[in-house]
Order: structure tokens, then C-alpha cells, then sequence
């Protein structure tokens, strides 16, 4: 909720909120016969007493305009509001219907904190901390750059110089080969996955992903209809025996893979396995999606090319990103592969949005065509190295005898194995207790006790702090 | 395929054309197994002699990279290329699965000719004319601005400031109320429509829209699997009894409008029809989408209220969008609707891409609270009306006696009945040899012998002339 109540006013607190809620009321926000906030969630989203909202809502009541009963909560009143008294839509019916389940309870608890809370520290999120935009690189290529006066032509495959720019980025970077009339331009690796999950599957199909994976925090999988196995990860990635022993059993149809600096546990798929994998999915006729969103972000300097650089049947469809290595909110994607494919997922594509704004793809086309890229790149690792530095040795400062933790040697995340036996969920709220947000273990595919923490979302000054946060929280459970 | 020969270069096209194929066939682009272009068609792409191509073919057969059959063309050989010679994707069982229905062909071979086309009229294009784009008022606004340093928190419903302008801009143009917790940024128009399809509605479920709609050309109801039943238009647009006859024999659950200056045929919903359709879905209890994207391009200052300004009880969706009166490559628009509708499809939404870019929802922000952007409106109304008038007038001269026509007070389209019977398919292929697009009725349900022809897509100074050749192309059909 983004209204706040305003401290500095002179109307009384109860009263700015009744009109709030009547405001809304009145514009069919909440419509007759739908459920309010319960008093004690909505004192907790507006940071009022309790008291306050009960007062609120008595107020409520005596105009008429909600009904409040026992046990089933206040209502909106189905006669009081509108020119048309009689009908009004049941819009749970709705809401409930449509083939995509929503996110997990879990995860949605998580992020819808996130975005209210106010101080505490966010270790869950997968997202570059905001202050490492290159915000001054950005600004002064964009004050030299004059918009074309012809935005109209759009491809829906994406701006052609966009994608003669990525086709020659992953050759330069990834020595992957291929041209720009194979390169699909998405809203992030987010919207490709969706793409190839909707358009290339069918419900039923059963589909193999890393076990753990952030795969599995993806309802997208779900949604689609898809079953999905697991194929177990060590410190070499997955097995590539074990896709046989899962094509045996349940002939999956697509291998979703993460090799570089997996997410959740940063582990690195061995390039014999990366040669391996190739063969067997090759053998058995079924692609493998390799997402590859952080392999840039080596700590190292050791670059591991990604199996798509080893293709040449067109058996690998390759997802990058700028998402993590400009930030999330520029929202450019790539996708590439077979051409048939390609059109298949860019005709697709028109229908679900008409393709992308043409302004996030010209502004990452400066930045990737800038001498300025190769330079923020290299701050970047350095970044992260320290920022990851910092919380390793926190970790092992305050938690060293009740964790078990990986050494990333490149990407966003640590992997923690908590000593102790604990509910994830319980965990999570605790957490968010101490004001202290990260991602259990469960919810990509692990048993409670794991948690995954990001070194990539805070300002490093902030880091021990944060984990002494967490300290604090595991104590505590 | 935007690869070109190059016709100043030493070495001879037939040449260039084997590598670029030899290349396509070494990166995966095309793989083992998969079909290439025929050759007159790859003769049409490249704009080159088919003997060219047909000399290509036989060189890349003698190399053993092709294996050409009689009747089954040119399919790239499953044994010579990569360091797996076992396997491959059969990627046409990939293809042709997914939930995600592909376009109608013949809007695809419109589109697809739109894009290759070198000269000739595109009267075809639902989008707004390129240089009508306010690229000097975007310009001016851009260089003043500084980007924030902060760009990394995105709340799924989209940019805050945005949604806030959002609601005021409603409230101004359309005399609707709603807060900026109940306004959902999309990527255009045709995202918010997928949403409600995919999430607010199953499988079989019955749908009414218009009849004749540009709904009908959209794959998307298909997609979703919803049946879909027609509310038929006439000068006043649809009849509002006929949605409790549909109600009675299909049990629809949603209806889909489109009141002002409706696509194809230019009606207004009339006044006291908007009040009658909002109180027999009230009734029913079931829900009206509201698609509004240009009721503000009035040519006689006429302005006309949406549903969804008179709804007080939350039943109508409404979709509004930037595509038509700012510029479709900037791919924003908007679903407001109560609070309960919008936080689910903001949930789905974080599936499917994750939320919209950041930079087309500053570049919205700032282009909507400038103040040229009310003189911006009055330009594109005055730059349409007289498009508008030259095609008219055209019209009337050079195909008065052969075609009827309605005239539009808003809007992009003219909606032309042919007086001759003509087969739809075979009109649309004399306009492409002729280099003249346009939309046929039948892709908006209608019979055969109906035409929408796009005013907005063209400077004036080519109209007459384009219309010229629609009519030397129905001449001849």
C-alpha cells in the first residue's frame, strides 16, 4: 500500500484513513462484497495503532458502508454505493480461475515485505544493488544522443542494431556464433523462459531442471503445465548421467540449465560435463535451455564458455541478460537459437505484448556499444569481489561454527547450510521479525535448512551488519 | 531477413550468398535436418535472379551440406556438421506445440510483406504514422532531465510516479476516478488484454465481443481457449440486449468493448447504450474490458465518456494505452480495475516478464506531465483529421461509385464496403503485387467485401496516391 497517512496534518489520523477507504469504495477499488484488510494487517501496512483502525472501520459501519461480521471479517455493503444496486461482479471467481498460479506463498511474502519495509536489510533479492547503475555512463551517452525521428519500425524480433550489437557481444564475450536474425530481444531472461515454457511445451511434458535451482522458485513451469525432475547438483553441477536415468523414466522433452555460478548454490558445471551434457541431450534429440546470466561476473578471471559455444545442431537455446550486469530495471533479454524457433517464439511474442519499447533497447545498445561497457564490467567484479569478501568473513566471524558455507567464485549469492534443524518457514518470519529478508533453500527445490544469501543488493559498509542480523535471527529460531 | 548482398563487393553474389548459408548452417541457425527457404522464395527475400539461388543450392550440395529430394526441397544434411554427428532436435515437434496459438496467416503474410516491402503504401498498420512521434518535445524534456541514481526498486504494478500520473490523466480526459494502487502499467494495450485472458478466465469459457472487432484478429482468445460469441455492430455500435441473449444461450463470463471510434468500423457506442451495458453486466454479474485507446483523437470536439467513468461498483476493466496518441515503440499502457483484479494480474505479470522497463515509464511520466502535451494532443488531432479528409476525399473520387465508406469522427480507420464480391485472400495478394496493404474484414469477423483502411499510417501527400492503387488493385481483382 503507497498512501501514507500524514503525521504533519491536522486532520485526525481515523479520519484521513476513513477517507481513504471510503475513496476507494466509491471508486469501485473495493467493490460491494469484497473483503477489507484485516484490522490488524492494515494498522501494520499503514504503521498506525490498531485502536486507530478499529475506530476507522466502527465509523465504517455506522455510515453504512461496510458490514462487519464475526468471524468473516468487514465487507463492503452490496446496497449502498453506485447507480446500479442490484449486480456486482463475484470477482473471486475470477481472480481464482486463469491458467497462471500465482507465486509461492513463501515468495510472495517475502517480496511483498520488501516492499514496505522500511530500514533492515534485503539478502533475498536477486537483483544488483541499485548504486551500481552506471547512472553517470548512462547520462552522458544519452545527452549526446539524438532520437531518430523514425521510432516506428519495430521488429518483432527487437531493434535490428540491438541485435547486431548482442550477436556480436556473445561472440566477443561468450564465443558463441550467430546473427542477428537469430537473436530474440526479451524483457529480461524472465520473459524467454516464459516463451519457451508456453509456446514450445505442452502441459504434461516433463522437463529436467537442476535440483536445487531458482528454477523451482518459477511458478512459470507450473503455469505451463510442465512436470518437472530433478537432476541433483555437486560442486561440478549436475550429472549428465543423470539425464538418461530421467529421459528412461519420464522421456522429458527439455533440460533447463544454469552452469555458471548457479543459482542458488554457485556451483560451476565442469567443462567436461558442459561437453557431456551437449552429447547426451544431442543423442537423446531433446534442447537444452542454458541460462546464463552472471557468467560475466567472474571473480577470478577464469571465463567458462557457455555449452551454446560448443553447439553447432542448434540444440541449445542460449538466454543472457543485461539484468545483472547493468541492473533489472533497464529490462533487456536475449534469446537465441534456431531460426525457425525464433519465429516461432517472436509471432508469439506479438501477441502477449507487441514486443519491447524501443527505448530500453536503443539505451542498451549505447551502453554495450560504448568504449565505457569493458570499464564498468571490470568495477563490477571488483565490487562484488569485495562485497562478497565481506560477507564471507562475517559469516565466518559471527556464524562460523553454525554454518556451512560456498566460496562463489563469481555471480551473487552464498549458500549457507544451517548446523541446526529448522522450519523455513518459521525462519523466514523471523526474519522478517528482526527486519532482516533472504531466500530459504525450499523454496528452489532444497530441504529446510539452507538459505541463500546475496552480497550483490547491499552497499558493502552494510554487509556485517546485515549478517549479524542474521545471526541474530538464527539464534533466535 | 534483413542479411543484404552486397552488390559494390568484388566477390560474386552467388558467393555471398553460399557463405551467409554455410554460416547459418555452422551456428545452429539452421540445423541438421531443418528445411531452407525455397529457392524462389530466397530468390524473392535477397531481391536476386532464382538462377543465382539455384546455383547456390546445387553448390551446397556438391559440398554435401544440403541433400535436395524432388517434392520435399532443400533440407540441411543430418550427418556433416559439429562435433556430434548423432543427434538433433526435431525442433518441428517443439514448434508446433505450446499453448500459444500463431497468428492468422494472412495478417502474418500482411505483416510479414510490411516488413520486407520496399516502397508501396502500408494502409494495413494499426499504428500511428512515425513522424508524428514528438520526438523534439522528447528530445528538449530528456536533455533537461537527470536519471535518478536509484533505479533499482520496481513495484510489480509499475513505476509509482507513473501510476500517480496515471490516475490524474484519467480523471482530466476521462472523468474516472481511481487511485494509483489500482492502476497496473502494461506493455501496451494487447498485455493487459493477454492478462485478463490468461489469468481472469479458463479454458472454455465464452467471451462476447463486438462484431466485427479487431479482437477477432488477435490469436490471443484462442490461446487462452475461450469461445468466443459476437454482439453485432451497428451505427450506435453493439446492442446491449443482445448481451443477455448470449448470457441465456453460453453463459458468457466476460465482455469485450471497444465504444469509441470502435475498430473496424469507426461507431460510437451511444450514450445511453454505455449506461444500458453497464447496468445488464451489473445484472448479470459479469464483467466488461474496456479498450480505449483513442478516444481522445476527436475531430469534432466531441468528447465521449468511457464505461468505465459511470461504473461505481468495480465491474468494468479498463485498458488505456500511449500506442495511439503518443507512439506505439514507447509500449505503455494501462489496467485499472479493483484492487483484488490488479494485484493478481501484477502477480502474473512477475512470471511472464518481470515487470516493464523502468525507462519508457520515465520517458511516459515526463512526456504526460509536460505541458506540451496537451498541444501535442491538438497537433495529432488536427495531423489526423486532415489525413482523414484527404483519404475521404480521395475515396470519394476515385472509387465513389465501386465502394461505400463511413466517416470516422475520431480515431485511425475508414471502414470500406466493396460493391463488387470479392474473395478477401486473393484481394490481399493483388494489393502486395501491387505494394499496397491493407486489412481485409474477414480478419475482424466480418464477410468477405470489407475493408479497413489506416489513415493515421500515412503521410497526407501519399494518401491520394496510395489510394489510387488500392483502387487499380480492385479494379483488377
Amino acid at each position: 500500500m503507497e498512501w501514507k497517512v500524514d503525521r504533519e496534518a491536522d486532520k485526525p489520523l481515523y479520519q484521513q484513513i476513513f477517507e481513504y477507504i471510503e475513496e476507494k469504495i466509491s471508486y469501485g477499488e473495493y467493490p460491494p462484497g469484497s473483503l477489507l484488510p484485516s484490522e490488524r494487517k492494515l494498522a501494520q501496512q499503514l504503521n498506525v495503532n490498531r485502536m486507530t483502525i478499529a475506530h476507522v472501520y466502527d465509523e465504517l459501519q455506522a455510515s453504512g458502508l461496510v458490514e462487519r461480521k464475526k468471524g468473516s471479517g468487514t465487507r463492503v455493503s452490496s446496497h449502498k454505493w453506485g447507480i446500479l444496486p442490484k449486480g456486482v461482479t463475484n470477482w473471486r471467481k475470477y481472480i481464482e480461475g486463469g491458467s497462471f498460479i500465482p507465486s509461492y506463498p513463501l515468495i510472495r511474502r517475502i517480496r511483498g515485505e520488501a516492499k514496505v519495509m522500511e530500514g533492515g536489510y534485503n539478502l533475498a533479492s536477486g537483483k544488483l544493488s541499485s548504486d551500481l547503475f552506471p547512472t553517470d555512463y548512462l547520462q552522458s551517452i544519452l545527452s549526446e544522443y539524438t532520437f531518430p525521428t523514425d521510432l516506428g519500425y519495430e521488429h518483432p524480433q527487437g531493434l535490428l542494431s540491438l541485435r547486431e550489437t548482442i550477436a556480436s557481444y556473445v561472440k566477443t564475450y561468450h564465443n558463441i556464433h550467430t546473427t542477428s536474425s537469430s537473436v530474440l530481444i526479451t524483457s529480461g531472461a524472465q520473459q524467454a523462459l516464459h516463451l519457451i515454457t508456453q509456446c514450445l511445451l505442452n502441459p504434461g511434458d516433463a522437463v529436467a531442471i537442476e535440483a536445487p535451482s531458482y528454477f523451482y522458485s518459477l511458478p512459470l513451469f507450473q503455469s505451463a503445465g510442465l512436470r518437472i525432475f530433478g537432476l541433483p547438483v555437486d560442486s561440478e553441477g549436475m550429472n549428465p548421467d543423470d539425464i538418461m536415468t530421467l529421459y528412461k523414466k519420464h522421456k522429458i522433452r527439455m533440460i533447463f540449465l544454469n552452469p555458471t555460478y548457479h543459482s542458488p548454490t554457485g556451483a560451476i558445471l565442469s567443462s567436461t560435463r558442459r561437453l557431456q551434457v551437449l552429447e547426451i541431450a544431442a543423442e537423446l534429440g531433446i534442447p537444452i535451455v542454458e541460462d546464463d546470466p552472471v557468467s560475466l561476473l567472474s571473480f577470478d578471471n577464469e571465463q567458462h564458455s557457455p555449452i551454446k559455444s560448443f553447439d553447432r545442431n542448434g540444440n541449445v537455446l542460449y538466454v543472457g541478460s543485461l539484468s545483472k550486469v547493468i541492473g533489472s530495471s533497464l529490462r533487456i533479454g536475449w534469446l537465441i537459437g534456431p531460426q525457425s524457433v525464433i519465429n516461432r517464439l517472436a509471432d508469439a511474442r506479438e501477441q502477449i505484448d507487441f514486443g519491447l519499447s524501443v527505448f530500453p533497447q536503443i539505451i542498451a545498445n549505447l551502453l554495450l556499444q560504448s568504449s565505457e561497457y569493458p570499464k564498468h564490467l571490470e568495477f563490477l567484479r571488483q565490487e562484488l569481489l569485495e562485497r562478497r569478501n565481506e560477507m564471507l568473513s562475517a559469516l565466518q566471524d559471527l556464524l562460523g561454527d553454525k554454518i556451512e558455507f560456498t566460496i562463489p567464485k563469481g555471480g551473487f549469492f552464498i549458500w549457507c547450510k544451517l548446523n541446526k534443524s529448522v522450519d523455513d518457514q518459521k525462519l523466514v518470519e523471523a526474519g522478517i521479525k528482526h527486519k532482516i529478508l533472504f531466500m530459504p533453500g525450499s523454496v528452489y527445490g532444497s530441504p529446510n535448512g539452507y538459505v541463500r544469501l546475496t552480497f550483490a543488493h547491499l552497499k558493502k559498509e552494510s554487509i556485517r551488519d546485515a549478517v549479524s542480523q542474521f545471526a541474530e535471527v538464527l539464534n533466535q529460531v
